[in-house]
């Protein structure tokens, strides 16, 4: 083995947010070290508006309205496993998700680029599946398949980079003012819940199964098909974001990836405010109620850490927020929730437990996923 | 194993290209029996002008100069052999062959997305350097980092999604008209011819290398140092496409990343032409032909079927092809040479041979590399 591979710094031990710093770093660095091409005339080196650090860039082309640009890359064995049978599921997912990114940017989501590492033993059919899910997912969303690149690997690794245009201004994270309420679209914790049954079922032995079938089902099966479907299948929230946008107010944003924990830790700290979360008020789903009564767990875990929910957390000046919830159900068909408040930075980010649990205020962790822990 | 997974046609079967018809065609049969959600009106659905098939897709955004994208997925062992001694030249090829793509297309390079996939046992000093061989190729481009997604993978797997933009109108594969000459700048072959030497070097055992050292050189250290740096550290000819933008009359172009022959094929199927390409006058470089000599390897074969040498090659009407090649010369210093003709689409891509190896014509061959043969 060589032994310069040895020596260096463990990625695990820096993590995903201190490797995207360090990675940043050495790219500047040898930037400015770099000589430049004097090529420039045609771009405004102001193009790039906002980079590294929020859901999408924002880019200006000249004299057209702001682009928004995300990339997302999923690998097998590490985001998802290759099935068959799930293909076109997984088409719509990889691309659902992207969406995501661009909604909460206030965007509409427009030209895609595919990336797509196929094993040498896969069939034509496997990939053409995944391109009819990714398909399907564009023409409910009006996104056109503009380019990409089609390439042998060991595993499937799937590559998305897609285009929007900000309905009016992008909303980043950074505009939340302490005193904005804080509210999140539909409910939360359902991907997370559906992705626990999955693993249930899937780690279930064939006696198991049948067993099972015995006993009573942890849930019903109208329950556990939502719930399924919430992780294998979300629809991510561009009606919303555009309502929300053609309301107005809406002071920051982003989608609901990692978790709501995680994501107001990020409001909170792009917008230098800190936060008091009533987990009361968290939208929970009757079906993920009655699936953590059953298992013995918090019901507000899935709904704080489970991430992928793909809904919108937000935040808007508490004037302007009865209208916005009318306008969104009015528009969309969608609930809008306040599940807190920005308070001062200083304050830190607190959960406070319903008045039943005691009442407390307790430091929120910010356990997002961490792909590197 | 999974029966399914048995079934379906090989991927080996079909080649790239058949691939890639056969994934649009998925997309667009699954998108046209899809709901389409209503949410177009801030997006013109003409704003993709150009999609799959040319080197990078150009968008009228609404409003702006035409943008101009284009992604690659480089995958460990199929694409690369990861070296942490190589990574910074890993990194400065992995953004050098998009901006040759912008540059084939008449634009300049502007805002990078990279998506990596990082083994969970690399150092961050590894990815670091990677990083830093790419900002480095930035810099001399002027090329900003916009954005990008840092994930675990088994093998290292670099994507890169580069926006530009056009100078003047972006330039195709598909404007060659028959009479108009076919142009290359710099020399073919030499990227070909550093793979060779350094697959050849590789391959050594130690024994073999001491062997070596005592025998003659296979050509001198100059040679050798100018083609592997050919090979490990191409420059895209982003000021020579500019130059041809400005002068004016480049009916088509692209970029040499598969070999001459298969370019040439791209750009006849593209223009509806046929060709004739002078083997006599391929511009090969002096240490390519000593190596070739050496080697007992027949002169051509590199420069039209080796690729990766990332020159221009184009076509341009006759009378304005002087102007041309003294304008490039005068701008960039790098020497243009004319290599054939298009002709009429019925009449085939021909190569005629030197006169002093009998000046026959013969079908040229698309051998081009094609990723899953």
């Amino acid at each position: 083995m060589d032994v310069k591979r040895q020596a260096g710094t463990p990625l695990a031990s820096i993590g995903e947010f201190g490797l995207i710093g360090r990675l940043a770093r050495a790219w500047q660095g040898a930037a400015s070290q770099g000589e430049r091409g004097g090529l420039s005339p045609v771009i405004p080196s102001q193009g790039l508006r906002l980079g590294i650090g929020d859901d999408a860039a924002v880019i200006d082309v000249p004299g057209g309205k702001p682009l928004l640009v995300t990339t997302d890359m999923l690998v097998e064995g590490v985001h998802f496993l290759w099935s068959p049978i799930r293909r076109r599921l997984l088409g719509r997912k990889a691309l659902a998700v992207n969406i995501s990114d661009i909604a909460a940017m206030g965007g509409i989501p427009a030209w895609a680029f595919l990336s797509i590492g196929v094993p040498a033993s896969a069939k034509v059919e496997e990939v053409e599946g995944l391109y009819a899910g990714m398909g399907e997912m564009a023409a409910q969303f009006g996104v056109e398949l503009a380019g990409g690149d089609t390439v042998r690997s060991d595993k499937w690794v799937i590559n998305v980079t897609l285009l929007g245009l900000a309905v009016k201004a992008p909303i980043g994270r950074s505009g939340g003012r302490p005193g904005d309420l804080i509210l999140v679209t539909g409910t939360v914790g359902d991907a997370a819940a559906g992705l626990h049954l999955l693993l249930m079922e899937t780690k279930m032995s064939q006696a198991e199964k049948m067993d099972a079938q015995m006993r009573e089902a942890p849930i019903g099966e109208a329950d556990r098909q939502a719930l399924l479907l919430r992780h294998l299948d979300p629809i991510p929230r561009v009606a919303e974001a555009r309502a929300l946008v053609d309301y107005g107010g809406v002071t920051a944003m982003m989608d609901v990836s990692d978790g709501v924990s995680s994501e107001v830790h990020h409001l909170c700290r792009n917008s230098g405010c800190g936060a008091r979360i009533d987990l009361a008020n968290l939208p929970i789903s009757p079906a993920v109620r009655r699936l953590a009564r059953r298992e013995g767990r918090e019901v507000f875990a899935w709904a704080l850490s489970g991430g992928e929910d793909y809904e919108l957390i937000f935040t808007a000046p508490e004037e302007r927020v009865p209208g916005l919830i009318d306008h969104v159900r009015r528009e969309t068909g969608t609930g809008v929730t306040v599940i807190g408040r920005l308070t001062d930075g200083t304050a830190g980010v607190m959960a406070v437990y319903p008045d039943e649990m005691g009442g407390d205020a307790v430091p929120l962790a910010a356990k997002g996923y961490n792909h590197f822990r």
